[in-house]
């Protein structure tokens, strides 16, 4: 185990991240990552590092806040959050996010409007902007937890997780580095084929969905590796398997259907369907958890349009483990996904499109919307319709 | 157990920290105290907390820092923890720290020069002026580990630990709240008493000790409770067996010698010698641990000057255990002890002996003085020796 650990530590850090020499390193963590955390903070250490942060958090205490606290707490930044993301930026630094939720019935019960609201926002809205604007190196990747284990399995066969991470993040690889490699590079030419189309919008047709989602003229497609305004790679998902870019956020018609749970502020959103009129979310419906979307949506402007349209075909290692991994890092991976919220603005080459067409908010939440039932067209600025996925194979070449 | 977790963390809360409606407030812990912790938090927003920010160290990463990190990553203060103390004095917030080794071997083998530098710099003189200039309404508890427990009685016997901890901060009384009344006013009479007497100077004689402290004019001594300078009282210590004040920091002659074994950044000085010449440490002597003490006294010219007199008489539920605890918050509550590092300049209340004569610090670094064959006594300006302490027991009236 201590091995497999610092395998995974070492992969995050040189991979993920990609830490380099005197950087200022952030780990965040929730206290049941311990192990985990302990290993990055010494593997990032030995790639350089000057200091590294270790930021834990506690759902336990979230879940208190959320009961308890008084009404602004909820949304409150710390300053000693936005003091060090802030650091981050003036010097060029690294952030490694773990996640993997600790126990999966923790906000049973919880007060939906109030556990909607329970996020940092200048904090989330910071953090946010630093990605738009590529400013740190960052990853994030998912740590192996009994309550994990037992959310996925019905049981903690933490053994059984540990193996399908491992599978995932191509730690089952002899050399692991050369499979990265390998991936990140299909992933950069599957970008490349959508971003040759310039196609004018997207089409989602499927059970429950009839989508039409306006792209911009200088949208551009991004797969595989990342880089920052300062010029270093990084691979910010740990997996990934998607292609993705930042719609027109004033573009957006029709009816969208979600096909797998989404797990939400430590919460479960079940048969999540939007609507979309000129871009914005104008009817919320879902079998379970409406109102924990609703309460986001209301955090501000910015968060009832969308922020990103995101592609995964059947090649997904994510997808083709079968599993549900009610964990968005995952189950986004395993398939097609768009988000309601923020746009990454570095998808956007034209500065006006940007500014105008690329949402801003403190929200970016990503849900799931494709599987072999759903057919995704490109639609070209001459009316032409492209299949782009058809049963979960990428069509373009 | 939740019971007595809850009861804990509810006196922390309200006779510790005293918080109070609408304050900010700091729950400072490693991940292994989580669940007092949790508790902690809660007790908080019961209280009335607008905000409680907890804040988790993790010694595991600590000792990594020490072993891997470089050299001026050791001393370094993240921006993380500085805003946030800036926040609690402009909020005048509370802070709650909780303390407890979790594993007593952690720092086993470090190089000592390194373990004695790791401390932020910069975040530790902001809270030792907070504290001086009584910015926050603060308390510091101690949570009962398998770790620590092990340390005391060579084994992790945990209750009995608990048990101890329990009688130490009267959670074995029925009414705990007129237990700390009753013991507060005792600590304030025993202060009124040294202040009536304005003792110019201490004298430590015993076993390899023979030492004269200065005091000034105005130093005046404090015990019980404390005093926010926005009039808010709370106890700094639980336990809190003492009376102390700041000495003059030019005037310490002769030698001390430790009674009782320090745990000093997570390792273990015995048999500690210091020797004074006009006010500064100019010979350091240990059975173990001398490395660490010198490290700490080369950090800044303030280190090297006594901070701290605090007198412990045998009444004291601490030493009554007979317990060592490996802990200075028991400890230093067990029996006499002095500090060498910065002083609190809330206890002189002359401005120009203040600016002059109490000590300047990133260093507080107590240790155990007395015990039965100690003999202090307080030397007035006319040259009479009035015995203050013989045989632990306190000799005004």
């Amino acid at each position: 185990m201590v091995d497999r650990i610092q395998r995974y530590a070492d992969l995050a850090v040189r991979i993920g991240a990609n830490v380099g020499q005197g950087q200022l390193v952030e780990v965040r963590a929730n206290i049941e990552h311990a192990e985990l955390a302990r290993a990055t903070v010494a593997a990032a250490y030995r790639a350089g590092a000057r200091y590294v942060q270790l930021n834990y958090s506690d759902d336990v205490a979230r879940r208190t806040m959320i009961d308890l606290a008084p009404d602004e707490a909820l949304s409150w930044s710390s300053p000693a959050l936005l003091s060090f993301l802030e650091a981050l930026e003036a010097e060029q630094g690294a952030s490694i996010n773990i996640v993997g939720d600790p126990d999966p019935n923790l906000f049973v019960g919880a007060d939906q409007a109030r556990l909607g609201r329970a996020r940092p926002s200048d904090y989330r809205r910071l953090w946010l902007r630093l990605v738009a604007q590529r400013r740190v190196n960052w990853t994030i990747v998912a740590c192996p937890t009994p309550g994990w284990a037992r959310q996925i399995f019905g049981e903690p066969d933490l053994e059984r997780l540990w193996q399908l991470v491992e599978r995932c993040v191509r730690l089952d690889e002899s050399d692991p580095v050369a499979a990265w490699e390998a991936h990140l590079e299909r992933l950069g030419d599957m970008a490349s084929l959508l971003n040759e189309r310039a196609f004018d919008s997207l089409r989602y047709r499927g059970p429950g969905t009839d989508l039409m989602v306006g792209l911009m003229p200088s949208s551009r497609w991004h797969g595989g590796p990342s880089e920052t305004s300062f010029g270093r790679r990084h691979v910010a998902n740990m997996p990934t398997e998607e292609v993705f870019t930042a719609p027109d956020r004033r573009r957006a018609e029709g009816r969208i259907r979600s096909t797998r749970p989404l797990a939400l502020n430590g919460s479960l959103v079940e048969g999540l369907e939007l609507e979309f009129r000129q871009g914005r979310v104008v009817e919320v419906k879902a079998d379970r958890g409406a109102g924990i979307v609703e309460a986001q949506l209301g955090i501000d402007p910015g968060a009832a349009s969308l922020g990103e349209v995101a592609l995964v075909d059947s090649r997904s290692r994510v997808g083709a483990t079968g599993v549900t991994y009610f964990n968005t890092l995952y189950d986004e991976n395993a398939t097609s996904h768009i988000a309601f919220g923020a746009g990454f603005a570095f998808t956007v080459a034209d500065p006006d499109e940007r500014e105008e067409g690329v949402s801003r908010s403190a929200v970016h939440t990503d849900f799931m919307v494709g599987g072999p039932e759903v057919e995704i067209d490109g639609l070209t600025g001459t009316g032409q319709v492209i299949p782009i996925l058809r049963d979960d194979v990428f069509q373009l070449s």
